[in-house]
């Protein structure tokens, strides 16, 4: 930050901790806010990460950070990546600069990281349920605590959300949930009409007189929690009559409030003050801008999300030159869904949320027919291919392998069981760097192994993403997972004609004679370097090298092979060490009556942290320096 | 079936299909439904069962096939249990004396048994999203199919269901979803205007005009599909202020039809045929009575959902006489739990909808404050759970092991990544018999053991149960799994004191020479038989036995013993092969340099089918007799 800039941050950095926000008087609060906005603008335009959500939620977390008693009261940001407001007003503004950055400040709200952060919020939806145990908690302690989960419009299209509303309306908690409605995928159809009834509900004295005529009724004996339960329906009766609207909430006994301009920071402080001491669980519903306060990002949609380095003034984004870099294996993706889908019809797209991210945007917007962005709905989506799949399509499901834990069920239950043509695309496989643990794809391999009637599959370069989505394809193929990684791959001239894979086939690229390196995925391409660097130093070593292809079902011919020819092998995975790929190989070699040494390089059984991912497979020897390191470990006489 | 019972089915034994069923004229219809709920009856009271479910739905059954045209049309029923009624009519009436035998009728629907059951059907909330599946695919291929799903209010709590409503709402699609509504626990309050609504809306006159008017506007050009949704909108909110009512599901655009009497079969025929060719999704709400037809299964509760075996007339239960057999895990479990509370005030229970089952019931009623039912929702179970841990509780979550599978990125992301004090109960483990394939708990060992942080138990007996319970609820002891089977354990006085078992120690329970066998979980019992019968019949040879009662951490000084004296080991558990104890085992050698002969014993990489537990342990070579086999198969000079 120059001098110049930290002149502009006269309030914000007598900041420190909320407390320091507190002491000021509520007229300051907008500059506070102007601030606020200007530092995330400045800090994420040269320290690249998440943005628009961020800006949109300026007023929000001020007022939140004013109204309640934090790191007391609970405050909970789902998703975490609205968060960076919230992290530089709670002691660690001076570190921001590090957001995202190994061992730096970590990119979602981490309790490991702040008592400021209430839960671990990587994963959408998770906030209502949490924020209820969080509730509950208090109240067994006798503590009087307030709970907050903000939730975006987005994350409420999570089935988890929905269940945790459901029982937050079944158990006795005082919750605010505050729906940060950004994009009115939500409900938009009768905003005047809420507007009225935002009015009238936040007004305290109606709210006064009602909660003191029912504290006077149980305190007389007249009323218990049963019939307090019939009065709040026959009151939300008598207001739905008197506003002609019910909503999904209070149908819920979930009491609404709004909606609100979520941009108004003393309306919100107001709102927030009127509201925090009434019983029962209620929701808040704000309306904010992405990217707010800053023009290009308010009317740039998806791009703003997390758009890279940008200039602070003009909002000119930064782009280096990429002329001739490998492809990303996203667009490899989206690319061949499209080649693909124009030669089989049976072929649709599904995605549950990520269209740009994963690239199924291109088929949608070709073919808007055959392509559906379901919402933040893992499960369903899978499961909803899966109907596809039963009455003769072939869906391309397409999961972040993080989230798809969200659909394992849906996996097991849904689609294996019946054996069903459901090809599953998991993007993000491996590292993916600087989100972290919460999105690391470390587990696939290993959770998809166990399930019968799957096939699992990861490709080494993006031809080879292009031959396994071809051969999936294929008539009656059965449930068919291809995970890759985030980024690029190393083939510049990636478009080329596809053919079939027989499944389960893997492949030697390279014949040796003292070790054998089995690896699945792209790693491949760091064990191809490690083995050359390698053989290039220890002269007469020569180092076989088979890539995969396939987890399930293995290379039998091929393992009969390596069993029969080496008593050394070295297995190599961008996923946990516990029940992949290494473990595969075990399993098989225990099943076929053959001992050969074995090691497995693979992600430690720990949650891996965030950085870029050269740093992070660095941390865990999985770089070339690394691979060779084990190379050398395990060629027989040195 | 006695020659006597036989002539009370005079039309029902008419029916080989539903094209039979619509031969019929409407007026006989509810002689159908007569004869088919004395069929179940009948049935279900000499062949135990799921019961309740299937007699509340009879009317709906019969009014569905009726009126579609199945099993070109689809016909989803969520949860399965009620598909009695269905199985009858459609081909399986014959053979439904064999309902949930072994290679007899399967337990639910299940698409390799019929061509009527439409989608797997053994876990709750996923019909909604099948069906959307299967309308898409009707409509790619130009089919004029209908797709019905039927779902409880209990199943709707599901995040699932919730999911794909709320994407029916936003992909064009004609699905019927019939709320089948048998409890009340859904939207009580408004009873009388849902009946006014459900006359004014199922009036196919005034819709008629309502689609013959749109059809014509898009026809001249002045509506498109996006008009059209505006439109739906200001008609619902028109409808809204007409009735001063907006419920749920109009609030999502799904045309509400309701609440209908789930017993009038008449009446169904009538209500399903006025809204069968409507366009766009749709809900009929239905109120049905678990029971119905059958008093003592109208007014028993929970009891009645899956009775055993009773007297079809008087209703009276037929229980064997019990004394003295062992308790069964689940009561072990809900005592235990309940005397634990008592010592530790921060220990909280928490079941998603299973408090018989489990016997959670157990503390409920001792310490309704402490202990909650979260409905179908296991996702949010855990992440409760993680909430309540967050802030100082400790909640013991029990979960059916096959229903867990749900949850799995919610033990991943809210529960291990943060390290927080769940002790999720795993009931169900193993083979769980005439439920079947979509409900063995196959594959808990192997997905829990790829989790960092993640401590997995399973207790030989009932008092290893009772101990693993008080060791997980030590201060600081982190993510703790324990894993039980369904039913009766081993050791009829288990009430013992309990006592700490350090984490992660297993145990040796018989010395041996020749060969070590590793077991995990009650399933170490059957070994005990198999190697008393092994050595029995040959005299010299010893074999060692140890009850890992650790998945992870492995006891590594057992495991150092076992490998230095032992060159052969067999490993079994009652989960898959893939990825469980004998992986472990595995992997934990090939770390070590050690290189026994290991041979795995466990689950197939199969789904299993459903019969009973003996006949399913016997198919899979986990019996006594499988066991001493394979030890036969690894004395070594046998």
């Amino acid at each position: 930050m120059s001098e110049q800039n930290d002149s502009q941050y006269t309030l914000l950095n007598s900041i420190s901790l909320p407390s320091d926000l507190r002491a000021l008087p509520m007229e300051q609060l907008p500059q506070v806010c102007d601030e606020l906005r200007r530092k995330i603008i400045d800090e994420v335009a040269g320290n690249p990460g998440h943005f628009a959500s961020s800006l949109g939620v300026v007023e929000l977390t001020v007022a939140l950070h004013y109204v309640y008693d934090t790191p007391y009261d609970r405050l909970l940001w789902d998703v975490g990546h609205q968060a960076y407001g919230h992290k530089i007003l709670t002691g660690r503004r001076e570190q921001f600069h590090t957001n995202r950055h190994f061992h730096g400040i970590r990119p979602f709200p981490s309790p490991a990281e702040s008592e400021y952060d209430a839960f671990t919020a990587g994963h959408a939806s998770n906030s209502i349920s949490a924020a209820l145990g969080m509730a509950l908690a208090a109240r067994a302690h006798g503590e009087k605590r307030h709970v907050v989960a903000v939730i975006g419009d987005g994350a409420m299209s999570g089935g988890l959300a929905y269940e945790g509303l459901n029982n937050a309306a079944n158990t006795p908690n005082d919750v605010l949930i505050i729906l940060n409605d950004n994009n009115m995928s939500i409900d938009h159809s009768v905003g005047g009409m809420k507007h009225l009834l935002h009015h009238l509900l936040t007004n305290p004295t109606y709210n006064h007189l009602r909660y003191r005529a029912s504290n006077k009724l149980m305190s007389i004996g007249w009323m218990n929690e049963h019939r307090k339960r019939i009065l709040l329906r026959f009151s939300n009766s008598v207001k739905s009559l008197l506003t002609r609207q019910q909503n999904v909430f209070e149908g819920m006994d979930i009491r609404y409030f709004g909606p609100a301009d979520g941009h108004d920071v003393i309306g919100l402080v107001r709102t927030l003050r009127a509201i925090k001491d009434m019983s029962g669980p209620k929701l808040l519903h704000i309306h904010t801008v992405k990217g707010h306060g800053f023009k290009p990002a308010e009317h740039g949609g998806a791009l703003w999300h997390a758009p890279g380095k940008f200039d602070p003034h003009t909002g000119e984004l930064i782009r280096s030159d990429e002329t001739g870099l490998p492809p990303k294996f996203q667009d490899v993706f989206g690319h061949t869904l499209l080649e693909l889908a124009g030669q089989n019809e049976k072929i649709v797209g599904v995605t549950p949320a990520m269209p740009s991210g994963c690239s199924l945007s291109i088929m949608m917007k070709a073919m808007p027919q055959r392509a559906f962005d379901v919402g933040i709905a893992e499960g369903h989506a899978v499961t909803f291919s899966a109907g596809m799949a039963k009455d003769g399509l072939l869906p391309f499901c397409n999961i972040y392998s993080s989230f798809a834990q969200r659909a394992y069920d849906n996996i097991i239950h849904d689609v294996a069981i019946s054996r069903l043509n459901v090809v599953l695309c998991l993007d993000r496989a491996g590292l993916v760097g600087e989100d972290g643990p919460t999105h690391h794809g470390a587990f696939d391999l290993a959770y998809l192994r166990s399930i019968p009637n799957m096939t699992v599959a990861s490709p080494m370069d993006e031809i080879e993403l292009r031959h396994l989505m071809y051969s999936a394809q294929l008539p009656e193929q059965g449930p068919y997972a291809i995970r890759y990684p985030r980024g690029r791959g190393s083939q510049p001239d990636w478009r080329q004609p596809m053919h079939a894979i027989p499944k389960g086939q893997g492949r030697r690229l390279k014949e040796g004679r003292d070790l054998a390196v089995l690896t699945i995925g792209p790693i491949g391409m760091t064990a191809v370097q490690a083995i050359r660097s390698y053989e290039r130093v220890h002269q007469g070593v020569s180092i076989a090298h088979y890539d995969m292809r396939f987890l399930k079902p293995l290379d039998e011919r091929l393992l009969t092979e390596v069993a029969a020819t080496f008593r050394r092998i070295i297995t190599i995975e961008d996923g946990t060490r516990v029940g992949g790929l290494g473990t595969a190989v075990l399993e098989w070699m225990s099943d076929h009556g053959c001992a050969p040494a074995v090691r497995r390089l693979g992600l430690p059984d720990s949650f891996v942290e965030h950085g870029s991912p050269a740093e992070l497979y660095h941390l865990c020897g999985l770089d070339a320096e690394g691979i060779e390191r084990a190379i050398g470990e395990c060629v027989p006489g040195v």
